[in-house]
């Protein structure tokens, strides 16, 4: 237990909800959720689903014609071709990730990953009694670990690398010859390779692709959440090599039985082309809020050293503007009503330095947010 | 992994699907699910929040008006006083069981359970890497662990104690009376009590209670699957400790973010009065195939030595009839279109010796099934 930590970003968040309990007007850039509905197309079809009654569960591993429209859906947008039989449907990412960490890891098994990452990943690592190796990342790599440095954390304790690619908080994504570089060396040395593709599809420079059309081996993680704006019906899944489908359902069966039944049957309606089309519209909304956000954030003197290719989130330095992205986060809200996320979620690579900003609002709350931030560096 | 067997019953159904869809009528006496729909007034409530676009995360420890109504149930239903801030909303009772789990357990420690139990209990313990230490319970004891078997149990790396009230696989509970001797005990040797009351309400002799009625320290596990019938809804909850509330919610972020909202909307029409009225009205549905079942059974030469008193489960022991469960349960599927799951699912306790038929069908469906087993032992 004292290895898995909060989210520090949510006292921040406690403390944001107390202001608004008293009137005040806060803006969140610190949430990681997207702030477009869920389409109607997936709504309507809950509504349908609940109206035939079906509210029993699924298989452990999802309606099976759910698993065949993501085969369908890789094929027809990343020229995968995968086997249904290989996808597992999950409550949520986070699900997904249970599932592979306990069908691979044991105890003092070493994972390797990005810092920053992600905070869960690490945290579920430990769960299982792992150990979470951090590999510290910088500007000039993308914020990626490279192969290189992958190598050099190999242990033989090691049985997994983490990639996340477009990764949280950076944005950043794997070029696909990295990928295929990382992915020849774990089957080198007979480890997993999992790939976090959670915010796949929200790609706004270079190539947005699977890594499965790298390497049919490694272990793929994705979400209903992000591209298709679902996050409350807790939805994910994951794509297994085939020798690892069937513990993978072992734990399933025994951790969760199955994936929320009405969830399934909506997002069998995300696939729908009308519902892509409005999906990549709402994309190029948000990479405007992002082009929009870099150049105010750079303008105030923020270094982004890696612009965000992909995900909601820029990761920036405010050395030039701060020593301590915590107290700055802090004060940030207390004066000015600007929630912000601080580095400390997500590693100790220079986690004092670094701040993450969601653009997950429009662009009008985008402008009057960093009229804020404004007012508060003229302070 | 080794650890984490699967359900054995899942290759029994696996058979049976085969057989349906060559055309065979299989009677389904072998599945943990209630036949009943989820009562309306719940689908209405889950399409009301859809048509609002309740869609998106909730806290991670549910939502506040749910964790009311929740504390409001125990105080109107068991008597017993719960502040909603010890609480927490979780993705079905195994999220709830994986936090309980994930907070109290680190590596080697050991939880004490019955044998014969549910099959997950053990296997989300080596999930964490505890141990789990089986207690052979006997007919005398009611299928239940006692306190002096506790007692001659506990080592100094014991941490926690689970039972089971109505319990699956026998549909035992714990009186009142033993509940507290048991409570005493545990606190005595500073572990922590968790009771697994997810077949609460579904109680057809003996007292209807929850142990927090008994003592304010157990952890209680609880789900909105059984009594309520919302099994694919995916949600259950939690009642922890106070000292406990917080590491929870820690690994509640971590590990599933939160539970599925629709879910939890919906789910707050199932402490309405005519919704409690409704699942009342079906417990007593449920009552009649139970006397139906047990007379038919003992009939045929089954000894059920514990007359189960909730839950929707006969564990019978068919030694007179045959000398091993799991191929008797393999026999049977195949000449007669009959599934049942064998006691091996449920430990070592006597595993060839038992067989579990669950009600989980009307009186005509079980008295077609009955005369099909009769057939069989007929041969």
């Amino acid at each position: 237990m004292q290895h898995i930590g909060p989210f520090h970003v949510m006292s921040l968040l406690e403390q944001a909800k107390q202001m608004e309990a008293q009137g005040q007007s806060v803006i969140h850039m610190e949430i990681g959720e997207p702030d477009f509905p869920t389409p109607d197309a997936i709504i309507r079809a809950g509504m349908q689903a609940l109206q035939q009654g079906q509210t029993r569960y699924t298989a452990s591993k999802g309606l099976p014609e759910l698993r065949q429209a993501i085969a369908d859906y890789y094929a027809q947008r990343y020229q995968v071709n995968i086997d249904s039989a290989r996808i597992i449907v999950t409550p949520g990412a986070s699900g997904a990730l249970q599932l592979a960490l306990g069908a691979l890891i044991g105890r003092d098994d070493e994972v390797l990953l990005a810092d920053p990452t992600y905070p869960c990943n690490r945290h579920l690592i430990s769960l299982v009694e792992g150990t979470p190796v951090a590999i510290t990342t910088s500007p000039e790599n993308g914020f990626q670990p490279s192969a290189a440095q992958i190598a050099a954390h190999w242990t033989d304790r090691t049985r997994a690398v983490m990639l996340a690619t477009p990764a949280n908080p950076t944005g950043s994504t794997v070029p696909r010859q990295s990928m295929q570089a990382i992915a020849e060396l774990v089957a080198q040395r007979q480890g997993t390779l999992i790939v976090d593709e959670i915010y796949q599809g929200l790609v706004y420079e270079g190539e947005d692709y699977s890594a499965l059309a790298v390497s049919d081996d490694c272990l793929v993680i994705n979400s209903f959440s992000k591209f298709f704006q679902m996050t409350g019906w807790r939805l994910g899944w994951l794509i297994a090599p085939p020798d690892l489908v069937e513990p993978i359902e072992r734990i399933a069966m025994n951790a969760f039985l199955a994936a929320p039944t009405l969830a399934q049957h909506a997002a069998l309606a995300a696939f729908r082309p009308e519902t892509l089309q409005l999906l990549d519209a709402r994309r190029d909304v948000l990479r405007q809020r992002r082009d929009y956000l870099l150049h105010a954030l750079r303008d105030m003197g923020f270094a982004i050293p890696v612009t965000p290719q992909g995900a909601f989130y820029i990761y920036a330095d405010c050395s030039a503007v701060c020593n301590d992205s915590r107290q700055f986060a802090q004060d940030l809200l207390h004066s000015q009503q600007l929630a912000v996320t601080p580095g400390l979620d997500f590693g100790n690579n220079q986690p004092d330095r670094f701040i993450r900003f969601a653009y997950t609002a429009e662009i009008p709350v985008l402008e009057q947010a960093m009229h804020r931030l404004r007012q508060f560096l003229q302070r």
